[in-house]
């Protein structure tokens, strides 16, 4: 198995709600068959029906308040980078779990969840510097 | 906001168990400070601890059964290769929770579940088709 993530789909309550919050954050998707597509980097983020999602898993639904033992992270440059997408994202509906501050590893970060709940966190972190073009490569940290 | 996901950071309840299961799929990590770090593509994937997760992002940690509302895909070239790391990572104690076959996409798959509950599809999806690094470019579907 190659290490690498193709795609990550979110489940979703409702697929408009869902994609007009990403498109207020900036991003642009394509919908194909009720299923929206954004290109982030070299993998897609997609949002689909929550329960044809479990269905096609295999597994149940369960709705869960709270955590969904998982987060989205998306590092930025700067501090103030952080402040100005959790404002946006905070316009544009998301529910800020975490505001602003510094974080335990030296950084600076803020959390919101999306409007099904999928929790993402906005970071500064410079021990985990992002390339020209954004991605991010671990770095080598001399050891194992 | 840029359109990218820096890391994925999966909760888990045993570190060491959820390191191994995807040294297991042949993929290599690095730890530090009781975090592990994979690099994938041009992102992250992370293990740490479920509960710190929640803390950090200032939510609560709920202990869901069954589907946690979202997956990751890692895509292949052929359904051989779907047959071949499903049965890698049952071998390295994954729950399969949907064995090889056809996908409603036109496609192959297969469905399985890691040691912390979290959802994998890996896919033959000749609709998607893989850059040579591996990649994902999402095809230009000509609708918006």
């Amino acid at each position: 198995m190659e290490q690498r993530i193709s795609l990550i789909t979110l489940g979703v309550a409702d697929l408009a709600r869902a994609r007009a919050f990403y498109e207020r954050l900036g991003w642009r998707g394509q919908e194909v068959e009720e299923t929206v597509f954004f290109q982030a980097g070299g993998m897609g983020l997609v949002l689909w029906d929550q329960d044809k999602l479990a269905g096609e898993a295999g597994l149940n639904h369960v709705r869960s308040e709270g955590f969904r033992g998982m987060n989205l992270a998306h590092n930025v440059r700067s501090k103030s980078d952080v402040d100005a997408i959790i404002a946006t994202a905070e316009d544009a509906g998301a529910t800020v779990t975490r505001t602003p501050g510094d974080a335990f590893y030296g950084g600076y970060a803020a959390h919101f969840t999306d409007p099904d709940g999928h929790a993402w966190e906005i970071a500064y972190n410079p021990g985990l510097p992002l390339d020209a073009d954004g991605g991010l490569t671990v770095p080598d940290f001399g050891l194992m």
